[in-house]
């Protein structure tokens, strides 16, 4: 297994360069890392999108909602670009690191691993990954996540459960973000929930406008019951 | 190599599963498949963009002002579903194949020439290929078409050229889409085109709603003219 494994600091956030090799048996690595943030009781959330379907966003106004009821760290995967950790970083103080994947289209266990490596998990109850944006790729891959989820943003429309099957399939949660807009785009949220559950009949669905906050309370305080009820089983 | 290969009429479109081999070498297939394209002055565009970004619709209001001053046909590359050839074919007329890729998440050479044997190309100037709708893969593979062009939607943020950097690079042409939502988002034009062009100081940046249709004359012009201008060189 190769890894190339470099940090350079930049705007006080850590970025680090990833490498996977191809050989891995990522099934196998996915549960041993589940296994051992179990262990360690950690749960790792595994957050997915579409370019551009607000997950930055979406991820600020819910730390700042969560930070004073769980100890939360994030890593953020990005192909090349730094500007995700930086304004998680400034808008909610929260510890984020940058995962650079090399121009690589999603994350798998060992990835993920090099990116745990580097977050201080003293006393962490939640980790949450912010996978490449990508409807494709990242739902192949095991991160070793206790949950997946996703947002799908409303200009993207309601039929992509329709159109990136796997994704909607692994998702448990499918947050539908940009609600505000939905006035000047076709998007129907009934026919939306029903290929949603399609694909995945447990899926939990969270309308929300990571812009103005709306529905981001119930969003927040689904996230904490699901890590405080994972920690007492 | 390996190709699963099927044929199933539905709704008036013809579908192709295909599967792709590891072991190809892609730039040599890539260049074979160009070369053979110009001999028989067939060019081909690959279009490519984030999921959601209007890929269908622009193709479409475009279809629909070229179609009487050129030849076209359109082959339309999904992981599962059949919507957009049918779409495509209902309310233009035009020759549309869905291509299944099967859960990959991007097209190669060989996955093109697979699609294109099943066109009937007899005096065909233009076969448009809508990729899979994804930022990252589909922008690693020469599919051998003669240009790339790529759609951003303003939902999906000015910044993604910093973030999807090697698309914005391969990429001629870059449609910026939903221009009438613009109001809406923090979309910056002028900061959209700077980002392009430190990717690709050649990148060719239309403007249209494809939706309303705004802008898509020029968009069609620059079409017409490109593949007019490729069959006389």
């Amino acid at each position: 297994m190769l890894y190339q494994f470099t940090l350079k600091p930049m705007t006080d956030v850590k970025i680090i360069e990833i490498k996977k090799s191809v050989f891995a048996d990522n099934d196998k690595d996915a549960d041993a890392l589940r296994s051992e943030l179990k262990r360690r009781g950690v749960y790792l959330l595994n957050l997915m999108s579409a370019p551009g379907s607000g997950k930055t966003t979406t991820l600020i106004q819910t730390l700042n909602r969560i930070k004073d009821r769980i100890k939360v760290a994030v890593m953020e995967a990005d192909i090349d670009s730094d500007v995700d950790a930086v304004k998680i970083k400034e808008a909610t103080g929260i510890p984020s690191i940058q995962l650079h994947t090399g121009g690589m289209c999603h994350l798998d266990a060992e990835m993920t691993r090099q990116g745990l490596d580097n977050v201080s998990m003293d006393g962490v109850d939640l980790v949450i990954l912010e996978n490449v944006g990508n409807l494709v790729c990242p739902a192949e891959f095991d991160t070793g996540a206790v949950r997946n989820a996703m947002i799908l943003s409303v200009p993207e429309g309601h039929d992509k459960p329709l159109k990136y099957p796997l994704m909607f399939t692994v998702c448990d949660l499918v947050i539908i973000n940009k609600i505000d807009v939905m006035p000047y785009f076709d998007f129907d949220l009934e026919k939306c929930r029903e290929y949603i559950h399609m694909r995945n009949p447990e899926a939990r669905i969270i309308p929300i406008c990571a812009k103005t906050g709306e529905g981001v309370d119930v969003l927040a305080d689904w996230l904490v019951a699901e890590v405080q009820n994972w920690k007492q089983a």
